[in-house]
């Protein structure tokens, strides 16, 4: 990612139909973890807010996407860091919608500090299902969407796709109702902790210092399912969460040298 | 409690020294659990950042705290509701300090509708310690403390000191990098969370309509713990996480029938 210099982060109107829309997070003491530094599933929250509140917005969040027995399901993302956010920090969180098809749609997001640099950008990709059928159901045909879209290309490259984990280290987890979501499956942030989760503890006493993390979302988990977390050591940690032959999701962190 | 009502929840100055601070939360999507309603970790949560908010406002927050190698740590809670919260509601967290002594403080909250009617209320008890030999100091040592009270008696009785815990069931479960907080110790919503996993899913989808919680704190519990958690089924369902002979904390919740 370039370090791209944002002067002022309030709400712009692009010269396309759809607009940025900037979100204001602060990290507080509750965000960080025994390292002092925001704990990487916290930061991934405030991102994954801000797409939230940017959707709600718009008039196609979860809420009104739910009367009409829908929702989102997010399939890949990915986040780079130039400078890691710290404590304290008032983050403002700028996205945009630049891409929509008939399955999938791109969100993106720029991390800005309190001086007007950007620290971070993140790309998300998304699905929308039928909450009945758990199948995917055409984005476009929802109206108002494709009017969202801003002529803005994303600050970083793509969300990769992954190969499967040759496991070092694996551990067995069951899926609890903390681990669940009002979608009923297993929350995205639980599933980067329980990746998190297999370091060991002398190897986030490094600090939180990233560079880039990539996510895939390949099938849900839901309650009571037993899944198998796996990391694949490497300059890149590489994570696979299995339920029996089928690969849950993926990620891969590559933290600073 | 009583329903009381509050007309305009904005920060008031008390005609006493110190002040009621006023914070808004919405309670999006990511707070919901299954049922549609927010989860009693998310509501939980948005009572305890408004602690930290408001202890942050008068200089005794945690990272000021820190400064002179001192944190707060919870002893004791309890909250109530009269209603509870609703999906996409923004709730108003006001919250005072009416009592300080050497070794202990309490700080309550009232929840506010956005009607003005107060549907919930909470009572905190903390402990300030020492990060290098983690017992506690006096909290009256530290300067204008003191000053922060307001002259306004807690909404609700004060956090029951609950006894323990006759096991119907019971769990292990091994303290992780993603249970722990800032302070190296098992966050206060993971146990929650550890005891609410407890209840068989079909108990939760009675949905999350709760009179009264109590958690009582008794010891830390840290990275690599093995805990022990008991549920005992009654009218008032109790927890308690063990760590060998040592209780570590206990809870007990109480729904609408």
């Amino acid at each position: 990612m370039r370090g791209r210099r944002i002067i002022e982060a309030v709400p712009t109107n692009s010269p396309q139909m759809g607009t940025t829309g900037n979100y204001r997070y602060h990290i507080a003491a509750r965000d960080v973890d025994f390292t002092g530094c925001p704990a990487l599933a916290a930061v991934t929250d405030h991102v994954l807010s801000a797409a939230g509140d940017d959707a709600d917005r718009n008039g196609f969040g979860v809420t009104d996407l739910n009367e009409s027995n829908l929702t989102w399901v997010l399939s890949r993302f990915c986040m780079e860091f130039v400078r890691y956010p710290a404590r304290d920090e008032t983050l403002c969180v700028s996205t945009w919608v630049s891409e929509v098809g008939r399955m999938m749609t791109t969100r993106n997001f720029v991390i800005t500090a309190p001086g007007g640099d950007a620290i971070g950008a993140a790309v998300s990709n998304w699905a929308m299902i039928d909450l009945g059928t758990r199948r995917a159901v055409d984005i476009t045909s929802r109206p108002g969407y494709a009017e969202a879209v801003v002529n803005e290309p994303s600050p970083i490259s793509a969300p990769e796709r992954l190969g499967s984990a040759r496991p070092d280290k694996t551990a067995v987890r069951r899926v609890m109702y903390s681990d669940i979501d009002f979608n009923r499956h297993t929350n995205t942030l639980r599933y980067l902790g329980m990746m998190l989760d297999m370091l060991p503890l002398e190897y986030m006493e490094r600090g939180t210092d990233i560079r880039r993390m990539d996510m895939n979302f390949l099938h849900e988990s839901r309650y009571g399912d037993t899944l198998t977390v796996a990391w694949q050591k490497g300059d890149k940690q590489l994570f696979e969460i299995r339920r029996g032959d089928q690969t849950v999701c993926r990620a891969q962190i590559e933290w600073k040298q």
